[in-house]
């Protein structure tokens, strides 16, 4: 399988570490999306996927694109480890949990978002800094109620990681990039500590990307 | 079942989609996004749902949250009509469009987003529609060509609405709410008027809720 990436892309982030979790070999092609002005807005990515964001994974079947969807794809074709539980509804609470990121937070404080901002709207970058956080602060609020409500586990949901987990630690890690204040959310560390302890997890960091030097 | 929604809410109204198609009866409580400065951020439903977020819906079995989510397990649970198709690929393909629309066009368009934009970086109301139809047209262009890679079809993948006719079509109706001009997208305008002929894209309408008046 061949991934179209960017290191510090988180979506992207995510997909690797469902790879690495399940041992699927891969082609990482990058897409870098601070040179050329966004090479995913060049025509040599956007003919491969119109959407022009990353990731996309280019499957014997055809192009996959969105994280999540790409995730839930290698989950059913890869069984194993899986990241959604058997049971019904504990599967509603993570996809809940990966979407509420997903959907409410990262989609938020992306860079092509943070352009917009900076360049059409003209804010400062003090302005930037407290629109980044205050999605954060609004959206981790949240999470670290959800997991308040539980017993605490190893993991989001668990003994094992799932896609709740491979949606948590590309996000903290952004938090972290962006200097925002974690301490209010010991829940939330403790689990993507738990998590940055495994090699798929490590081998996914953006630090650890091959391309990560290539700014 | 009791579904917590707002009559204006699009995230809402892809479930109210859903589980009128597939004949679940559900009681709705109407948790009003403006008035009283937004219920969903009072103590009453925050309690409820922590994630201060509509829609969510109680079952037997506990809050579920994220419409996604919600979607996906309503459609393990009554499995007809079935919202996802049986092969992997496609299954993969709706899931991204879906995703394409909650994750990436939705987020940035929604009523807390706005009012962050107008309240805390003071920005005008023609600085407001450029944002909103700037994220429009980035989704759409994409949906547009993505559909357009293949013959058209009744509804987005097939002849039977799925997971992703259920996002879209919320979407055109914000949309058109604000004056988007639609014409460059007649895929996606030919998929939106096949659904608004089913009733239970109709009865989900937010003209049609039954608190629709209760401004």
């Amino acid at each position: 399988m061949k991934l179209y990436d960017y290191f510090r892309s988180s979506a992207s982030f995510r997909v690797r570490i469902a790879l690495n979790l399940k041992g699927i070999a891969y082609d990482l092609h990058h897409v870098h999306l601070v040179k050329e002005g966004g090479q995913q807005l060049q025509s040599l990515y956007a003919n491969i996927n119109p959407q022009k964001l990353v990731p996309s994974l280019e499957s014997d079947d055809g192009l996959l694109t969105q994280s999540l969807a790409i995730i839930e794809f290698l989950d059913e074709q890869y069984p194993e480890p899986a990241l959604l539980p058997q049971d019904a509804i504990l599967r509603a609470h993570v996809r809940a949990f990966a979407q509420h990121i997903a959907c409410e937070i990262h989609p938020l404080n992306n860079l092509r978002v943070l352009r917009y901002l900076v360049h059409s709207l003209n804010i400062t970058e003090e302005q930037k800094i407290s629109w980044y956080h205050h999605w954060l602060r609004e959206g981790f609020n949240g999470l670290e109620a959800l997991l308040s409500q539980n017993q605490p586990q190893r993991f989001c949901f668990g003994d094992s990681p799932t896609l709740a987990d491979l949606c948590l630690v590309p996000q903290i890690y952004n938090a972290l990039r962006f200097e925002f204040d974690m301490s209010a959310y010991p829940r939330l560390n403790q689990v993507n500590e738990q998590c940055l302890k495994l090699d798929a997890f490590q081998k996914a960091l953006p630090e650890n990307h091959p391309r990560a030097l290539d700014k």
